[in-house]
């Protein structure tokens, strides 16, 4: 499944990509004066094949969801509990995805690829039965009601200071979990995806996938993610270092990358933005989890770049260090730093703004305006 | 009427400031995960006088359009008739503001201040017949129907480099004009003022104003607008260096700066800007014509700063001087230099998002999440 995804992905299409910059120059404002958007919507239309691209509605946000040993080292403030409460809550409609969700009318589809404790029993209540992975075509999209598909392939990763967080055979069924809902999703009729994530701990395992694809020093991948301490910050400096020296994890090898330094949402992310660029979908990226995961997704294949939008630049500095690594530009540079998938959706109308005027502007000709 | 309008614009209200900054404690994200949203809605609760401020729906476009004597001077390659027949365009629904007004659901309101050759005949065809000022209350914020209004002070400015652009009565009327388009806004129901501009040569006369108000270098205050040549940037800024020498405006005096190198649409953005502020209601900045009428705007009333979200970084250097020195931070930076509104559009949805965070969210308390 992994490979055929990988066969999949083809480069942009040259043609529509020289149309799209065609028609800019005959739409009725100065050349070149949307900036970046103009760039952006010659991408997706070179990621298309078409122009102008189709506009990106319905989107779809998933957010995958796990837990990481790692936070067995202290990484983290907070207890790791706070993963599958945080579950209920996106469930609920309670978290800030939730609000930017029903404000860009984008769906939100919470993937349980490996979370340690229980599920909070209202997390799948009476009024979300049936909404699960074999729930009717029509609930995958709906904007009012987030949906929980339950993947888990283990109650969390290993401890990465101490093992492999996890068998390469583990890290392929991420994967492969996140292809699924890629497919899945697009099958449903979304034609964009954003990326979304949960996992108390997540951005260690972020740190050490980016420094090992990009070969930054763990120092300028590392963050302080949810917010913590100097001290506790130099502590996991320290065990993004040690991990690397440990398993000296192959940029080459993604899946091993992954299994030995990686984290559940991150393999399933990788996966998502595979089973995107496989679609010829686009799929706009939140925060550091995120493009850690991206990392992988273009070590696989470095044409599913083509299918990746930056939807923000997050305030942890490993963020920087990847989308630099991989060429893109954020759309979004506010110093968010709550993941979820809000830098994404924060982005998304930017996205929809661009597409849409290929289709909608009028050209000078059509409405009689003088060009200079 | 100017004078009873800067006397409404209060400082803002420190208590419910407070109370944003309080509650965005609770909610369910790492404190300060949010980054500039988090200012920026304590910015829009200290405005409104309460938290959470409302939610800035709906959202009115007001378009101000005027011609320049100036392009006399050669400081376009654009023919002056391009003003009147993007009004035109705009009311056709053709150019890229329409098409991000219709995205974000927000009103068009164009405005005639002094446009120099008649309208195309269109402009006020049969479609739109009744949709002007004296038009039904529902029709003036239906995002479908871009609406005219003519209030033309004279059809178009002076040529600064060879007298002064306005009279102070022209310019005073063009203000007012700005005051009362806010409040027939406001009146009909908007939450939030977004402000657009057109007139070919309209750069030449912001980069004059930053200048005056911000003391900057006209070579750093000068940009390229639509896209000029070496040589015709060349000349561009010496026109403005000379018309600042020729008219020696005083910032302390900003009915006179605006008479002496303003334009009709900047005088009536300032009027816009004001004529917010004294209702309490968010003006979200679009591009540099923008800037350079908020520094107008804040000379008549330092608190009326209160009232600007600035939309967007313009391409045009200038703005960068003018958003420094009323100390706002841009929420979009993606190298737009359209104008006529659409770099404030691709913002509002942040704006919205940053005030539903604070009406939508769920406590750690009522959601059971435990905290750190």
């Amino acid at each position: 499944m992994l490979e055929t995804t990988i066969a999949a992905i083809r480069p942009a299409d040259e043609s529509a990509m020289a149309a799209a910059r065609e028609l800019h120059g005959r739409l009725t404002k100065p050349a070149g004066s949307l900036g970046l958007l103009e760039d952006l919507s010659v991408r997706l239309a070179g990621l298309a094949g078409a122009c102008p691209p189709p506009l990106p509605e319905p989107a779809a946000v998933a957010i995958f969801a796990g837990d990481h040993g790692v936070h067995a080292q202290g990484v983290s403030p907070w207890p790791q509990e706070v993963t599958g409460q945080m579950i209920g809550n996106f469930l609920a409609g309670g978290a800030v995805v939730n609000a930017f969700a029903r404000q860009a009318g984008a769906s939100v589809t919470v993937v349980d690829v490996g979370v340690a404790h229980p599920l909070p029993s209202d997390a799948a209540g009476p009024d979300r039965a049936g909404l699960d992975a074999a729930g009717p075509d029509s609930a995958v999209l709906d904007p009012a009601v987030p949906r929980l598909v339950v993947a888990s392939v283990r109650r969390g990763t290993r401890d990465l200071a101490v093992t492999a967080a996890l068998t390469r055979d583990e890290a392929l069924a991420a994967v492969q979990t996140g292809i699924r809902i890629a497919d899945e999703l697009i099958d449903a009729g979304a034609r964009i995806l954003l990326t979304g994530d949960m996992g108390i701990g997540n951005t260690t395992p972020a740190a050490a996938l980016i420094a090992a694809f990009t070969g930054a020093d763990p120092l300028d991948a590392t963050g302080r993610g949810t917010g913590v301490d100097d001290p506790t910050y130099a502590h996991k400096v320290a065990v993004v270092r040690a991990a690397l020296a440990r398993h000296t994890p192959d940029p080459a090898d993604p899946l091993g990358v992954l299994a030995a330094v990686g984290g559940l949402e991150h393999a399933a992310l990788a996966g998502l933005i595979l089973g995107a660029a496989a679609r010829r979908t686009p799929v706009l990226l939140d925060g550091v989890i995120a493009v850690s995961a991206a990392l992988a997704a273009a070590a696989f294949a470095p044409d599913a770049v083509g299918a990746m939008v930056a939807g923000h630049r997050s305030a942890e500095p490993g963020a920087t260090v990847a989308l630099r690594h991989l060429g893109l530009d954020p759309l979004i540079d506010l110093g968010l730093r709550l993941g979820e998938g809000t830098g994404a959706l924060l982005a998304l109308p930017v996205v929809t703004g661009a597409v849409r005027v290929l289709h909608e502007v009028a050209t000078f000709d059509s409405a009689g305006v003088a060009e200079k």
